[in-house]
This record gives C-alpha cells, sequence and structure tokens, in this order.
C-alpha cells in the first residue's frame, strides 16, 4: 500500500477498500451475534471491537505526535461548534455509561468472560481519546502522510459505524427482553450468559439499568464522531483557501414574534411531554397520554410545515444571487441533512403503509397518520427552506446585476460597512421580506428544538400503541425505530445548527 | 417547483427530495407485502407501480418532445457502449418475461385482479420506452428545462430501484416456495391467490416457469438503468469540455501470454460448470458437483488475485503521470464499481463468519470457507488495480519531469505521432513493464468473463449446501444472495469493461 498518490490515487482507493472490509465483516459478525448467538457470542463481537479500536487509537496517536505538526491548511466550515460540543456531551454520557458497564461485569469476573470487563475499559480510552481527537483536529485538511490519514481516518470512520451497529443490536435486545409475550428465541440464547450468571455485588442491577438507558447517547456519539471523520477524510489532501470568512453577527432585535411564538411552543411541548411520560406508563391512561402526545405534534408540524412553505416562497421572490462557488463542505453539510432526514422519514412512511393498510380505526390511529403525513411533508419543506437558505450570498444591499460575480472582490471593510447600513435599512422597515424570513428561521429552529428534546428523553410513541408492531411483527419494528430515531434525533440538531446559519445569512 | 435554480438550486433539492420519498414509500410497500400478505397485497403494491411507470414514461415523452433539441453538449464518458448493449439485452429478455407474465395472469382473469395483467403491459411499454431513451440520451448534459430533468431523472432513477426492490422480493418469494420444509409463513400468504386460482389455460404452468427463469435478468436490466438515469442525474447542466478524445488503437498484438491463458481458463471454467450444472441437481452426486466447482472457483480467484497484485506492484514502479483534473464522470465510474462489489462481499463475509463459526468441517465447507476468503482478496486487488490503471495519463514516450502538466497543451497531431512511436518503441520489445501490464489486463478481464457466466447462468452453490442456510436462517440468508449477487453480476461486467479501457490507456 506504498503507492505515490495524487487526487484519487491508491491511497484513496486502498482507504474506501478497507473501510469497506472492515464495515461488511463488523456487520456480518454483529448480525451473527443477533441471529444465532449460539455460534457467535457477544464475547468474539467484542475482540472484534477490541482489536478495531486499538487500532483506531494507536493511529490517532501516531497522528497527533507526527503528523499534525504538518498542517498548515484549516477548512473554516468544518467541525463546527455545534458537532464538537454535541460530540463532547454525548462523550461523557458515554464514558459514564462505560462505567457503570466496567461496574457491572466486573461483578460477574468469576463466571464471566474478562472480555466484557476489557471492552468497555478501552471503548472508555477510545472514545476519551477520540473526542480530545476531534476536537482538536476537525478542521484539518492534512498534507502529510495523506496514504496513511486516509486510511486511518477510514478506519476510525468504520470503527465508530461498527460501534453503532453494536450498540443498536444491544438497544434491540434490551428492548426485546422488555415485553413479555413478545420475546425471540434468538434474543434469549445472546442474553443466555447474563441469566445464569449471578452478580457478587447488590447494585448491579442497578448499574444494567443505568447503562442501557445511556445506550441512546452512545449511540448519537458514534453517529457525531461518524460524521466528523467522514468530513475529515473528505479534506484530506485539499488546500482550503482562507476566506476572511467574517460572519454576520447574531443579533435578536431584529425579530420579535418568532422567538416568542417558538418559545411558547417550546414550553407548551415542554409541558405536554412531561404529562405525557408520566401518564404513559399507567396502561388506564395511556390512550389519554397518546392523544395528548399526537395531538402537540400535529400542532408543531403543521405550523413548521407553513412556515417553511411560506419561507420557500419568499426565497422565489427573492432575487438575491445564488452561492456560485463549489464548496465541499457546504455539499457534504447538504448531503449529511438530507441522508439523516431519511431515518425519520423511514419510520413514517412505514407507519403510514401500516395503519393506512389496517384502516386507521380509532382516534389514536388516525392522529397517528396524521402525524406521520405530516411529518413527512414537514421534512421535505425543511430540508427545501434550508438548503434554498444556505445557498444564498449573504445579503448586500445593492442589488445591481453582477454584484454576485465581484462580490468576493470586495474589500472586508466594505463588505462591513454595507452590511451594517443594510441592518439600519432593515431596522427602519424597509425589507419586510427578510425580516419574514428571520423571523421564520427562529420560529422553525425552536420548534426544531422541542422535536429534539421529545424523542432524545425517551418519548417512545412507536412502541405505546400497538398496530405497527401487530402489522410488521416485534423485530422488525423494533429494528426500524432503532435506526431510524438516533438518525432523526441527529438530524434535529443538525437543522437547528443549519437554520442557525440560514438567520445569520438572511 | 419552480424556484429558478443555479447549481445545487431548488430543482436540485425538490429533485433528491422526490426520490428519497419515492423510494422510502417503495421500500416500505414492498416490504409490507412481503411481511404482511394479507394486509397489503401484490395488487396494491403494482396499482403503485402502475402509477411510478405512468409518470416516467410520461416525462420521458414530454422530454423526447420539448427538452432534446436544446442539447448542446454530450459527455463523451457517460454511456458507455458495454452499458447500453448490456440494457438493450436485458430489456429485450425483461420484455420477453412480461410477455410471458400477460399469458399467464390473462388465464387467470376470471378469478383473478385485472391489475396482474395491467402491470405487465405497462412494464413492457416502460421497457421498451426507456431503453430507447436511454440509448440515445444517455450522453445528454441537459441545458434546458434544468428542474423539470432533474426531478424526472430521479423519479426515473427510483422507479427503476423500486421495481429493483419488488423483483428481489418476487424472486425471494419464488425461492421460498421451493424447499419444501422451508416454507415461511408469510409466503404462503403473499402468493395465496396463485394457488386457489387455477389457470384456463393448460400451458399456464411453462408460462410461469418460464417468466421465473428470466427474473434475474430483470433485476440487471433495472441495476443498468438505474445506474444510467444516475449519471445523466449528475450531467444535468454540467457543461462537458469537448476533449478530442482519442482512444488508443485496440491492438491484440501487443500481447501473448495473457489471452491463451485467459482463454484456457474461460474453457476449463465452463467445462467444470457444465459439470456442476447436471451434476448438483442429482442428490448422489450432489457433493462431487460443489467440489469440482469450488476448486475451479479457488483456482480462478487465486491466480487473478497474483496478477493483480503484481500489477499493483507494477504500477507502483512505474512512474507515469497521474490524471491531474478532476473528472466527475471518471469518479462515478469508480463509484459505481467499488459499491457493485459491496454486493459479492456481503456474500463471502457472511459465508466466512458462519462457516467459520461453524468450525468448517468437510473438505466442502473448508473449500468454500477458502473461496469465500480469497474471493475478498481478489475483489480488494482487482478494485486497486483497476483505479490504479484509469487514474494513469496514457502512455507517453517522453518521461521528463513536467510533462504531466503540458500534456493536455500537446496538439493531437503530436500526440498522436508520440504514440505511434512509443508503440513502435513498445513492439521492440523496450518496455517489458507496459507488456506485463496488458497481458495482466487481458488475463483478468477473460478471468471476469467466466466469472460472471456462472452466476449469471444459474450457478447457486450458495443454496446448494447448507452451513449458511441453517446458520442464519433460510429468510435472511435468500435475502443476502438475492440483494448480493445482481450486485455482483453487475460488477464483473463493469470491471470487464474498465478492464478494457486501463489495457487501452497503460
Amino acid at each position: 500500500g506504498a503507492a505515490p498518490a495524487a487526487g484519487h490515487g491508491g491511497g484513496w482507493t486502498l482507504s474506501v477498500i478497507l473501510c469497506v472490509n472492515i464495515l461488511i465483516l463488523g456487520a456480518a459478525l454483529i448480525s451473527c451475534s443477533a441471529v444465532n448467538g449460539a455460534a457467535v457470542t457477544p464475547v468474539h463481537r467484542q475482540i472484534f471491537l477490541i482489536v478495531l479500536l486499538s487500532l483506531t487509537i494507536l493511529w490517532m496517536l501516531f497522528y497527533t505526535i507526527f503528523t499534525r505538526r504538518a498542517v498548515s491548511s484549516k477548512d473554516s466550515h468544518a467541525g463546527p461548534l455545534w458537532l464538537r460540543v454535541g460530540l463532547v456531551l454525548f462523550g461523557l454520557l458515554s464514558l459514564i455509561m462505560d462505567m457503570f458497564m466496567i461496574a457491572n461485569y466486573s461483578g460477574r469476573l468469576h463466571c464471566d468472560s474478562p472480555v466484557k470487563v476489557a471492552f468497555p475499559c478501552i471503548q472508555a480510552v477510545f472514545i476519551f481519546f477520540q473526542t480530545y481527537f476531534l476536537w482538536i483536529h476537525a478542521k484539518d485538511c492534512v498534507q502529510l502522510h495523506k496514504d496513511l490519514t486516509r486510511c486511518g481516518l477510514t478506519v476510525t470512520l468504520s470503527c465508530n459505524l461498527v460501534l453503532w451497529m453494536s450498540a443498536v443490536v444491544e438497544e434491540y435486545n434490551h428492548h426485546t427482553d422488555a415485553p413479555e409475550n413478545l420475546t425471540v428465541r434468538s434474543i434469549q440464547r445472546a442474553s443466555f450468559g447474563d441469566h445464569k450468571c449471578k452478580c457478587s455485588f447488590t447494585s448491579c442491577g442497578v448499574f444494567k439499568e443505568a447503562y442501557y438507558y445511556l445506550y441512546p447517547f452512545n449511540i448519537e456519539y458514534s453517529l457525531f464522531a461518524s460524521a466528523m471523520a467522514y468530513v475529515m477524510w473528505k479534506n484530506v489532501g485539499r488546500l482550503a483557501e482562507e476566506h476572511a470568512h467574517q460572519r454576520p453577527k447574531f443579533r435578536v432585535k431584529d425579530v420579535s414574534v418568532g422567538p416568542v411564538a417558538g418559545i411558547l411552543l417550546v414550553l407548551t411541548g415542554l409541558a405536554t411531554f412531561i404529562v405525557y411520560e408520566m401518564q404513559v406508563v399507567e396502561e388506564e391512561q395511556k390512550n389519554t397520554a397518546l392523544l395528548i402526545h399526537f395531538i402537540t405534534n400535529i400542532v408543531i408540524v403543521s405550523l413548521m410545515s407553513v412556515c417553511t412553505a411560506a419561507g420557500c416562497l419568499l426565497f422565489c421572490l427573492d432575487q438575491r444571487p445564488h452561492v456560485r462557488e463549489d464548496n465541499p463542505t457546504r455539499g457534504l453539510d447538504v448531503g449529511l441533512l438530507v441522508g439523516a432526514s431519511m431515518g425519520q422519514l423511514v419510520i413514517s412512511y412505514f407507519s403510514v403503509v401500516a395503519l393506512a393498510a389496517e384502516g386507521a380505526e380509532g382516534h389514536v390511529n388516525s392522529l397517528n397518520l396524521a402525524w406521520a403525513v405530516l411529518t413527512v411533508v414537514q421534512l421535505g419543506m425543511q430540508n427545501l427552506f434550508v438548503i434554498a437558505g444556505l445557498h444564498r450570498e449573504p445579503y448586500q444591499e445593492s442589488r445591481a446585476p453582477g454584484t454576485g460575480a465581484n462580490g468576493t472582490a470586495l474589500s472586508p471593510v466594505r463588505k462591513r460597512r454595507k452590511r451594517s447600513f443594510s441592518l439600519a435599512a432593515c431596522r427602519h422597515g424597509i425589507n419586510w421580506k427578510r425580516r419574514l424570513l428571520k423571523e421564520i428561521c427562529v420560529f422553525v429552529l425552536l420548534a426544531n428544538i422541542i422535536l429534539w428534546i421529545m424523542p432524545a428523553f425517551g418519548a417512545r410513541p412507536q412502541f405505546d400503541q400497538t398496530v405497527e408492531i401487530h402489522f410488521y411483527g416485534f423485530t422488525m419494528w423494533a429494528a426500524i425505530v432503532n435506526i431510524g430515531l438516533p438518525f432523526g434525533i441527529f438530524y434535529r440538531m443538525h437543522s437547528v445548527a443549519s437554520l442557525f446559519e440560514v438567520y445569520l445569512i438572511v
């Protein structure tokens, strides 16, 4: 693998092949241990993961010591703050999860494999290192050891994706443990060791409960790290031109209706969410809780759809020039946004088909159907709105034809003067379109926050009513939801960040 | 959808959103009818497909009448001949399949839904139109009605992918009908209508057998059409610079050992393939047939691995300049190659894990394991070799540093003179490296042909031995093979074309 590479040379190919191979081998191992737990035990899977994690840690050490000195160029768009802060947050929660796992399995060392203690230890080291590594180096455009760096980054990427798959399967096993009448043969086999081997501490059960509760955050961590490693991989060898990338300052003064309405929406959403979480555990109040939850969601999603549709229309009316230059990081960003929205789309469409086929009888089912349909509409409109917004040039007053072309040639000082002039113009109420767009941005941003909070903190209406579970069988429905929902959560966070950027651009 | 678009504007976003939505809705409908055949019958699925097919046909008509006049620029790399010929070939076989389907279901009109006759009729019209459309327009870089064309192309793309999914499920249903002791509950439900309703002709059974035999070709057709629609979609709005793209002529004189060895390999492969096909149907000779098949494949794959490894080494030694310019069509081509290789990789890795976990006892199993491992190695090496080869500048004699940079500035005449000079030099045996690379190309190309023939004409060793079936369960293993194998077949054809190109470049 010492091919001298330029552009898409030998190192690029090798890194892609490496990534594909690790991913497929990981998928094969993990689905084996899910389907046939007797032949491929979790211990086998964890040994594979330990090897992978150690390799990645070694490469990150190598990078930190040897390669990073040669990094001259940085991509200012890559690794935005929200992504890095999210990574650290989820990383911390994952570390806590690993502590609980270590505590739980070290109480079973006398009768269970030591690998089950070793794995969370290595994982904790890995998460600590990787979070540090990505925080510092997410913006790097590597110019030295390009082949090795490409391979290292794809190993990191595939390592995170394999960890993600593994966590999804674990989460799924936990889900299938809970409903008594729906246990699956293979699951019992998979967690066979757990049931026979008694823990020597008394507080083991608590640890176990706790770390299962933290799994979703670990899943999010893997997705965040994968996204950042992918962007770094794309940036290897790229010479990022140093834009005097001067962001327009964030000003709340320009808007009033949007934030107020948005905050009201968030508070209402929070209140109904708490009511839902308290009522849904009691069998006789379950239906009421679901009704409340669905109605709230339908209201939120409808308002968002209307607002983003109005926003798209405004963008159409607006004759501002589009961004002409081809920005690879922006392209990646848009790709991640659309890709992540597919998680929620899959859940919604599968709901729609199941509910439509069963006839959607009763209030709960018809509301669920309406929610699913409206979610699809909302996701489409929001993607259109965000992408249209991101591809505009930042606002400039003079609209004579040709401004777009010379726009980049203006000196920063002149640019700033122009912008402050345009802001002044706006404050005097000249441009109602811009103001309306800003209001819409803030409102939709806040609505996305509440739509993020609900699933992130444990709302699972998908499992609280039975139509889909009976229609697809528990196995398939749980797989769909457990794979789709983390992407949905990632999508909401990504949307918040993108809408903030659109707000600044408009 | 009237957003004025430039670059990645509104039309682009809309087309992606459209594609994602159709795909996910199609996937939901199709998996419903596979999992829960009582609620979503094949008739529902076919109505959805009829709507989709009609939309696509309408758009293609619109394009042929209004848009194509405005096409000025053509991408010479897009829609290569092998892809178009393959499309026509598989299109013809799919048309025959549709005829058989119409004949079969028109004999059941008295007791079955008329949709089952309407669907193959519409599909036949669609295949006819689309094959014509793609044959003529595959190279177009559309400049007019860009938004509409983008949306039309993604509808075409998703339509083909939904047809592919549908065909895979049908094929799977047919497979699960065959083994008596492995029938699955849901499958019986899905084909419920067929068993009750008797055909009014006597030759119905023959028609049914015949069209099930033609399904794999229909699957290939969908994959080919998807690949071409995707490339067209990527080319919308692109201004392809008119290279005086002058291909070096194909000359067989330069090589001797490669073709002879390759043809010997093909003949041996064909002979053992015929023996395998004849013996595998008889229970007592099955093991011998499998042994012969596995040994042949292992020999072929090992020879290919060694050759491509040598080829990669030669490319490393060779100091010829790499292609500097960023060619989007070439990037797509490489992406399709690596993507298609994942089909075979998935099958091989799942085999490896199952066989390794079960211990691989007996000759057949250990040979199967060896075959799977060697296939993974071969695929990796071949991808490296092909991609390295495609990224070289066509051979030029003068190797002084800097030639790569001015290479494009040379006039075609001078270039041709140079090339003929270099060919003359080669004929005199000066450059053993180039000659060896050419020999390797031809040999590996022929080996890919025999590896294409075997699965394309019905070799299914994956279902002839039981380890994987028992390990994963028939459902999962059939899904893996039925999804992976068509991509594997596509990969072999694609490799043949790419290796031919590498042969010309070297």
